[in-house]
């Protein structure tokens, strides 16, 4: 990574540029890259903010992904509205009590009173679950698999961040109901199993999974699995997605009861899943460097940018000619490939512009290339470059994609890797949680005991919690004491500050 | 269409069947067929419908062939807030007037009050230019053309229906700013060109492309296009979907300035556009009968729905399997097949399931097709059944919905065009009014005698207002005076009430 002496030449120089590095103001830096790397502008409603196209097409180019997924497993797609009654809000306590603070409420229409408030859905369990109560009667309506798009508020007052935490985002919420619970279970795993591809496949992220503790699981629900993500730079836990098992809590407050094959009475069970544009910041901040945004080639909107590298004396049609070809012959085999013709930037200038958008490879094509019938090709991960035959263009370019891809996932899981540390006593503990570790302990298990970590975590940083104990559990030999209580040792679990 | 006694018949027999006539109760025939056809659940929130996923799929369907044309005319997909601040809101005045009394405000976030008022948007004129105003600087900055596909919010109180008119509703809406008008206008008609299509080749509806008058334009713009469809059954015209030029208002107000070429300060040239879930509902309308839903094969999630008809000693066995066959065949191809094989419903049943729903074709597979290797095939809008060969199957059902769709088209198209009427004087006028017409009636164009036709016209069943000045204008022999003032007439236009 280039130091932050020659950022700030750059920066004076042309405009562009960080002014902050991500080792030594990550929070600064963050801000700035989404913004200087165009895919979001800061509104003037403090949490809420604008996702330009260069962020929206990769949210598209992952929906486009979940959604023929979740169609291959018969959930079908809905609306519901926006806005949900006070009495119907608030009739699962449990559920209520985690969102109420949050809620944001109309009151007014035009200049008058409404008679009675409405809340703006912070998640749609209450929105929906009155419908599945009409909509069930026999188990032939089972299962019941709808899922929508859309947007939900959540009035949160502490330090709101794009993507990562704001007061309005999108999502796709899922909400099922089925005869039985091992369906249900069954159902958690194959969506978090697309929340982990998401985040590997897509994303380049490494992410565990596991299920979260009493105290961290969804208000209302049964149990919660989830994907953790790690942001090394400021040891911070990030919950990626989840995929709640909600039991049959939510069906006897709604009613939504059915008549079984034999004719008895029955609950529905019932599970509810998401993930958010929260995805996008966390791709930001873990590959994300000090020249700006890089984007894993399978989410990148423009994976190839062209730029042609004219000198006075030289060919320069002949070079925009070999870019245009260029272009074409890599989006005609599906890369999404442009050329930037501009005039009046030079080179240099579009260099650090798409690097700072984060655009997979750049293809220079000068005088020296053109001869040689040659293009280079720059990797924005690791500055790379390779002299490539046009001849094997298209080939060569989608292997390179292919390993960026690949070795960006790489990259980013040794960093994480190198994060964890697994610990067994409450000093060691103590100790990784002051060096920012993702910590993986031996634990009770006992909500008491989370309660008491945290409280005795507190401080400027924010306290630890658990964050999931993965499905993949190290082996725990017989007599192995929890971390923080001294008492027998249940599970591993992975504990950390987090967002 | 079946008579009104059979319908009741199947119903008490069946809880299916529709209770009233589209003919008798148009109002009440249209709520129930959006009920019973399940695209929509009434809310507990008055004017707040759910979408169900049968409806969720037109709109699906809509969205995708929508989202790729405009993404072959370069226009990007972003998302901004949901929420708008009052000051930003109250900025065009025009504008700002056209829309206060429906505004919603947000003034408490759990139990704490706002600092001020924050209003959800009932479109996205003032969200999003203050910061047009930002990212256009020079000519290079332009076009900027962008799109979002998001929820608004108008709190309407009057005569809420769903689809047509919601307080909470899906749609479209694409905001773009140019360098010059020329360019503005020719965006305007190519969008509006695309909303015909929606119209005419998805929904199967005749639409006529026209301006809209200065009463009737869009608040705070320039001029308004719109594709103006018509319901022979309340003799209403339905606008659906606009497409301005905003010329400079906006622009001036919002202060969207930029530099050109020759280093000159200029103004932008601004349009929005946008088609919403009312689309559906006009669908619904137009096609609907007494026996339910008729969907167009192109906007249809099932265009075939194969149902067995097994008889006591017969290969029950056989018929299953041919049903399946048929359904493998069918979906290889990309038809949209289903069987219904559920235990417990007749035939019979199942028929009036699936026309309540619209299915465009349903295939009959009994003993007596087995044995002939044939299937039966019946439309859902006309009811023709013919036997088809099992071997040429895939061909003949994909002529079958190309033939639906045309069909569905022309009836549509005849039916309008006998509700048209022209008229040339204020006693014709009031005459074809009274029969509910759409009417076409060479008008002076001034506002003031708009306002008055308004006036003179206001009774129980709404006032009459202008439609739309088509673009493909009959011939006006010079002389020939307004319809209403008895002034020069300067254009043929449409009017009538509207929706």
């Amino acid at each position: 990574m280039a130091g932050g002496g020659k950022k700030k030449e750059v920066k004076k120089e042309t405009g562009l540029g960080l002014s902050f590095r991500k080792d030594d103001n990550f929070g600064e830096w963050y801000s700035e890259v989404v913004v200087n790397g165009e895919m979001i502008e800061y509104y003037d409603i403090s949490g809420c903010y604008i996702l330009r196209p260069w962020a929206m097409s990769i949210w598209e180019t992952m929906q486009t992904f979940f959604d023929a997924e979740i169609k291959k497993m018969r959930i079908k797609n809905c609306y519901f509205p926006l806005f949900v009654s006070s009495s119907v809000l608030e009739k699962e306590k449990d559920h209520v009590e985690g969102f109420a603070p949050e809620v944001a409420w109309v009151t007014k229409s035009g200049k008058s009173d409404l008679e009675i408030p409405i809340a703006i859905r912070p998640t749609s369990e209450t929105v929906m679950y009155p419908y599945f109560s009409k909509w069930i009667r026999g188990h032939r309506d089972l299962p019941l698999k709808l899922n929508q798009w859309c947007n939900v508020v959540r009035w949160e007052f502490s330090n709101p961040t794009p993507f990562i935490r704001s007061r309005e985002f999108l999502w796709q919420e899922g909400h099922t109901a089925f005869a039985t619970k091992a369906e249900a279970d069954e159902e958690v795993l194959q969506i978090l199993e697309l929340y982990r591809r998401i985040y590997e496949e897509f994303l380049a992220i490494p992410v565990i999974k596991g299920k979260k503790s009493e105290m961290e699981k969804f208000a209302g629900g049964l149990y919660t699995t989830s994907v953790e993500a790690f942001i090394p730079n400021t040891g911070r836990g990030i919950q990626g997605a989840t995929s709640h098992c909600l039991g049959q809590n939510f069906a006897k407050m709604f009613e939504i009861n059915f008549e079984n094959e034999k004719g008895e009475k029955g609950m529905v069970w019932q599970n509810s899943w998401a993930y958010s544009t929260r995805t996008i910041g966390v791709m930001v901040m873990v590959h994300g460097d000090d020249k700006g945004l890089v984007l894993p080639p399978k989410i990148a909107s423009v994976q190839v940018i062209v730029v042609p590298v004219p000198y006075k004396d030289a060919d320069t049609r002949g070079i925009f000619d070999a870019c245009a070809d260029t272009v074409d012959a890599l989006s005609k085999s599906g890369i999404c490939a442009e050329a930037d013709f501009r005039e009046n930037y030079s080179p240099g200038w579009k260099y650090s512009h798409w690097e700072m958008k984060g655009v997979p490879l750049r293809i220079e094509i000068g005088p020296k290339d053109l001869a040689n019938n040659q293009v280079r090709v720059v990797r924005r991960d690791n500055g790379a470059k390779v002299d490539i035959s046009r001849v094997s263009l298209v080939e060569q370019v989608k292997d390179l994609l292919d390993i960026v891809q690949q070795s960006l996932f790489n990259t980013a899981k040794e960093k994480r890797d190198a994060c964890v540390q697994v610990v067994k006593t409450w000093d060691e503990f103590k100790e990784a949680l002051s060096q920012r570790k993702m910590i993986l302990a031996p634990w009770c298990d006992e909500e008491e005991v989370e309660k008491d970590v945290k409280e005795r975590t507190k401080g400027e940083m924010g306290a630890a919690k658990s964050l999931c104990s993965p499905f993949d559990q190290p082996e725990l030999p017989e007599g192995t004491k929890c971390f923080a209580s001294g008492k027998p040792a249940k599970k591993w679990t992975y504990w950390g500050r987090s967002y």
